[in-house]
């Protein structure tokens, strides 16, 4: 079957966090229609979902899929196991962190694959960052181009040269950078959330590796955190 | 964290059908825990499902995850959309066939690899041939090998070394090769099912392409389908 071509929309991964909100408005910056796709994964900060909801709704996204996929059955990370978020970690660190998922990127990556084939878009967007970050793998422009090989080899829009392109605008940007960028592209950032371990009312949690390197990035900017006080 | 290593396991993504199920065998043959994994996919075929457990627990499967992840949501494949199944189609066209499922494998290895990671294991079986099957591309080795390199990349065991191989033991095999392999292996047969659009009682069509090509590779064997009488 030989699907309708969309040329004109893109998927974008989110999580409502402040680096794939941006992400998202990217996308919109560079003309596509938004197609959006977030993950109820089982997290610890489902909470996030409630913010993916909201910035979707910003970008004039035309489809937000919040796809249920329990990665609890698989845990090993502090995110999906019951495993201690880390607290005031030094973000100096090479060694990959206990909040790294196993496999959470190519998994998302897939499902944003079949997302885009099955409408007939070739266009994927990713808010991956190896400047200020984790520590994961899986951010690194090198995993995110493997990937894309396998994908143009593994589906029916690749193979017969439609080929896929994954876009990672933030990945080479400082978190100072997204945050001016965010800024520039108007948006929303009070109503982003990326804390790892939020409090029982909902709050972040200002110590995970998460918080802290939103802090980092908002403090060199220069710009207070509008969702401190949301 | 480094993850307890397990290397004697292996995790075998099962569907039930003849080539997965003589597949998890091949594992067992090489000597390694199986852990399988099924996807509850929103398939029209999900009677294959039953046949995985027992499939399943005649390997010795030490944990069988099925896991639940609704490709019906994306659709645009005759397995989960409201598209016909074709019946009686050539089975020699070279067109990728409308029950060609959007990124279906790439998802499912990717999950697979996400709990072989989890588990400490860096050994994933796939039931993939190019030679008998329906034309998909992420059933050829090219795919296969394009995966493992970004699956290496992508995780935290690759990238620090521990990496992970797919063995695809049915990729250069006929039908007619897989069902006598499946009989030297011990595989019962009549448990397993293949057909893409089993009748209300839950019997194969025989007129899909998964049938017809079962149904080839029984015969160019001259081995009758026990499947067929259970």
């Amino acid at each position: 079957m030989t699907r309708d071509m969309n040329p004109s929309s893109a998927v974008v991964l989110l999580s409502g966090g402040l680096d794939s909100s941006t992400c998202l408005f990217e996308a919109v910056a560079s003309d596509f229609e938004p197609l959006a796709l977030s993950f109820d994964y089982g997290q610890r900060h489902r909470r996030e979902l409630e913010s993916a909801r909201l910035i979707a709704a910003d970008a004039g996204v035309k489809e937000h899929v919040i796809l249920p996929l329990d990665l609890t059955i698989f845990g090993g990370s502090a995110l999906t196991d019951d495993i201690e978020v880390p607290k005031d970690r030094s973000l100096d660190e090479d060694e990959v962190p206990v909040t790294y998922v196993p496999g959470r990127n190519i998994i998302f990556l897939s499902c944003a694959l079949s997302f885009a084939e099955s409408r007939g878009c070739s266009d994927i967007f990713i808010g991956v960052n190896a400047i200020d970050y984790s520590g994961y793998p899986d951010c690194r422009g090198e995993f995110i181009e493997a990937f894309v090989k396998a994908a143009n080899l593994g589906t029916q829009a690749g193979s017969e040269g439609r080929e896929f392109t994954i876009h990672a605008p933030l990945k080479s940007l400082s978190k100072k950078q997204i945050v001016n960028r965010a800024l520039t592209l108007g948006v929303d950032l009070a109503k982003t959330f990326s804390c790892y371990d939020p409090t029982e009312s909902g709050s972040a949690c200002g110590r995970c590796d998460s918080c802290r390197l939103r802090a980092r990035g908002f403090a060199a900017a220069g710009v207070v955190d509008p969702a401190l006080d949301a």
